[in-house]
């Protein structure tokens, strides 16, 4: 479905018992995940039920619907998704798969770095998206497994920079309705999971301009002739505008690529 | 440069005596070709003067600048291409470096499909857009070098389907500017060299609708995150569009990638 968070999602709905698979699952998210757990569901043969944000990019809402799922909406300026899901959880016997903060979601996450690492086993910087740190953390110690020496960078969008303060402060920080155009980075901060885990495994963390996230969309559009939604393009945003001095040989984890046709007009005319 | 005109320029420029080489090159194409020229012009050191119709795309005339060639306009209406380049050859030590109808083009494009057949040996059918011939002609010549039953097929726009015409009856056809949207294929007719190649080693030709290009490069855009010109999408229309009965493994050439923001724009909003 376009985006790393398939390899979260059917990591952790394929270990479900057969009684939780027979009962539904649900989540919450702003789009990659709930299509991840909507595409997964009716592969394995899971009822999913889908909490959204009613400002989610119309593309990611109708892929979820799409792949089968049922979507519920809520307005993120009057209640939060936890708590539309938690109400929901008291109807019903749904099994809960956490966009981010769950081991397995972060071991499925994780196998985009291990791909890139087994390949190119030369890498010595990695540069990796940050939303709630799923991706992050996953990719982190998987490229710390392949490669001890590996410098492992996490990016945030400035306007979202929850992340940072708390990589750096060693306090979690949080940000609610961050307006950056990586929508996908909308988290409001690192979960019980990742929050240990990108500090001990992430060797730093760097934010990036909404004009670099943009500049960074077009450059994969116009040069790479890779479709990448701004939160996909966070990495390649670091290293074009200089947030980053490179290593000797840089990776950089891409994904995902739902953007709708509207959002991708606007940045290629900005 | 984004497309595989760049593999049929670098294999006939590279092959140029340093007296060619010094006095320079000249070329017309209304995009690919252009940039091809340019970008290998700039990499061996050798100035190259572009003869361009003034509707061609704006990226492709931008991107041609930029790679540090001299680009001559003409309006297509008004005389013909070969004709501006013959005006300038006969003031010019220039070599000509055509866009398709040369073997040493026809060969270096021909590239692409080698390698696809060298990653997977078992593509039983290849589908390959035509504008000129060069691409299809050294492709059908490489697939059957590599598997002698793999049946290839060129694929062109309804709107410009001399090609077609010109296989299935054995008798050179031309048109004059059709107005498909797929401008890489806008090529009056195949060449003196294409021609004859394309009607030995090339099984089938086919035409797609101007919906069916467009549908395909709405799949690539939103299902494959790729972004592909509609020339180069063509052969992705002729399967979706059920206007070739697949093989087993079937093989598509998708390139090139050269698309100006507000043609995409038009395209996904239609």
């Amino acid at each position: 479905m376009g985006a790393f968070k398939f390899r979260g999602a059917y990591n952790a709905m394929s270990q479900l018992t057969d009684e939780q698979k027979k009962c539904g699952v649900i989540t919450h998210s702003s789009g990659n995940h709930a299509q991840a757990v909507a595409l997964v569901g009716r592969l394995l043969g899971i009822q999913a039920t889908v909490v959204m944000p009613n400002n989610a990019p119309a593309v990611k809402r109708t892929a979820t619907e799409q792949y089968g799922a049922t979507v519920v909406d809520y307005d993120p300026a009057e209640t939060t998704r936890e708590k539309i899901s938690e109400d929901i959880l008291k109807q019903h016997d749904y099994t809960l798969v956490p966009p981010y903060d769950h081991i397995d979601i972060v071991a499925g996450q994780g196998t985009a770095a291990l791909e890139l690492m087994d390949k190119v086993k030369t890498v010595d910087m990695l540069l990796v998206p940050c939303g709630g740190g799923g991706l992050l953390s996953g990719s982190a110690i998987a490229a710390r497994g392949m490669n001890p020496a590996c410098q492992i960078i996490g990016v945030e969008p400035e306007l979202a920079d929850d992340a940072a303060k708390s990589f750096h402060t060693g306090k979690l920080h949080t940000v609610k309705n961050p307006p950056t155009i990586a929508d996908g980075t909308r988290t409001p901060s690192l979960g019980k999971v990742t929050f240990p885990l990108v500090r001990e495994y992430v060797d730093d963390m760097i934010t990036v301009s909404e004009k670099a996230i943009i500049d960074a969309v077009k450059f994969l559009f116009y040069r790479m002739k890779l479709v990448v939604e701004p939160s996909g393009a966070l990495g390649v945003a670091a290293l074009l505008s200089g947030a980053v001095k490179p290593g000797t040989q840089v990776g950089i984890i891409i994904s995902g690529g739902n953007v709708d046709g509207n959002t991708m007009k606007q940045i290629l005319n900005s």
